[in-house]
């Protein structure tokens, strides 16, 4: 992994992806007692950041593999990504997806035109159900983290916070980053140690589910004891994966885990203040902004989703609105 | 007015205003039946797209009357711009708005640090307190749209989104655009006849308040029955202005009318496809073309303002979500 590879992934992306704004409010930087400028991929094209990763891993794939189709496993916004950026450029796309994920994530990669498998996290083996699909059909799997062009269209992300950061006359912060496998966080910690040497990526997770924060304390990947009883469904991921975690370790600093009720006041402040819809999992890392800051350095938080059903939206409200 | 002043505008408020980004989804497209772009003035900084005027107002005052002060009334966005607008340079502001305004946009305008004066608008003369407080004080009224300056801000809009839609390839769309007085739709007319003239504008309102497109249907100004019986309170003004008028006579198609439920209903669709929040008011053009489109021509929908209290969000998700 390299900035080469994140460069070539944005040229390839370049014209499908959108350019996220990196979005700011004086009323959040007043209750935030410094500047906070939120890079808001739950505008990025199927409400979170994956759809860059996928349509970079699909775009790399040689035309024939591509038409033979491609295969993903997804509690949902890696799943969306995935279908469309397959449907876009012509491949069958088929979705692995766990029976109690959001509805509107499964509706949404149906109507993105892939075929979506849904299983019993309790009962089932994902992994099994994927390869007996995958051999009998060809299929290929991308993977949600743990690919280096799915790292590099995830970097993406790094490269455009370093210019418009240089935009805003910015040019030294805490960059706080929503964390599940670290893709996200890996890609933009490659891309800013390259494009901005004075930023300082964090990773931030949900209590309970703080894996890589763990992991970074302690030199080794570390595993979550469970993979449900968080509200922040987009990032509850077993460990960091083996092509993230060494990237995570040599580019960032250590972790910050939030609350889901602190996500929960996250998701309220971005609709009162940003005038966006963030989901649980894409709230953390302003939650954090928020609640565990110090200092009054500025700081920029990267909104990874809102793909979020509307009674779990309603429900923040209702508590904090 | 003319496209010079919109010009002269856009460089003063460079640097200032958000330029707003242009969205696409493709399930929404999908839902209408053809490409929708949503240019979400949402995003804009207060909120609105109303700051932009604001900003174009006093920056263009002469910086000893600009020192004494300025005075605007309003219900909510125009308020917030004008506060925010006045406080970045130095002008002490005074709001007059209704007691009913919805409370967020009259928490933020004394957030944003403008003296808020509240009057009944059943048994209150908003001109007289206004009139008392400007002559008392030396403040300088700066009207919500019948004014040149405010206008030509409002129509850098129309500038952001002649280039934004040539860089998605699109040169003739109908542009709808949520109408009060008409300063926004006036302003972005201006800017795309002298921009992208294939660009057809058209004003949207509410139903009960649609003074302009009967306006325009008859070629005289007319004037609303009421004041007030809408959810979208943010459009809801007596007339055309003497100014907004004739523009919008030379420059604009039809006039779309919608009601409060498809408003509701587009506030969700903006919610599920978009990731942004929009309020009653900024949602009636997308409304509008979703609800009103005829053929498969590409939309341009031009969504106002995200300023909604949470239980009137929390309404439309209740209903349509």
């Amino acid at each position: 992994m390299n900035i080469d590879l994140i460069e070539a992934a944005a040229k390839q992306i370049k014209g499908h992806a959108v350019r996220t704004p990196l979005l700011n409010a004086p009323l959040l930087d007043e209750t935030a007692g410094r500047r906070i400028f939120v890079k808001s991929e739950c505008l990025q094209k199927t409400g979170s950041f994956k759809y860059r990763g996928a349509r970079s891993a699909i775009s790399a794939m040689d035309a024939g593999t591509r038409a033979q189709g491609v295969i993903a496993f997804s509690s949902g916004n890696h799943a969306q990504g995935v279908a469309l950026a397959a449907s876009e450029q012509g491949a069958p796309a088929v979705i692995v997806m766990p029976r109690d994920a959001p509805k509107l994530k499964i509706d949404n990669t149906q109507a993105y035109g892939a075929e979506v498998v849904l299983y019993d996290r309790a009962t089932e083996d994902r992994d099994a159900i994927g390869q007996e699909l995958a051999e009998a059909r060809g299929l290929t799997l991308i993977k949600p983290y743990d690919e280096p062009q799915v790292i590099a269209g995830q970097g993406t992300v790094g490269l455009e916070i370093a210019a418009q950061a240089e935009d805003q006359g910015v040019d030294a912060a805490e960059v706080l980053v929503c964390c599940g496998g670290g893709g996200l966080t890996s890609g933009i910690a490659l891309a800013l140690a390259a494009k901005a040497p004075a930023m300082q990526v964090r990773p931030v997770e949900p209590e309970g589910f703080d894996d890589v924060t763990r992991s970074l304390r302690v030199g080794a990947r570390q595993t979550n004891n469970a993979m449900s009883g968080s509200i922040c469904d987009a990032i509850l991921t077993p460990s960091p994966g083996k092509l993230t975690f060494p990237i995570l370790q040599e580019h960032c600093g250590p972790g910050v885990v939030v609350t889901d009720e602190e996500a929960q006041r996250a998701m309220v402040a971005a609709f009162l203040r940003l005038k966006v819809v963030l989901e649980p999992g894409g709230a953390v890392a302003l939650a954090a902004a928020l609640f565990h800051g110090q200092g009054d350095e500025d700081v920029i938080v990267v909104a990874s989703g809102g793909n979020v059903d509307a009674p779990v939206f309603q429900a923040a409200l209702d508590r904090f609105g």
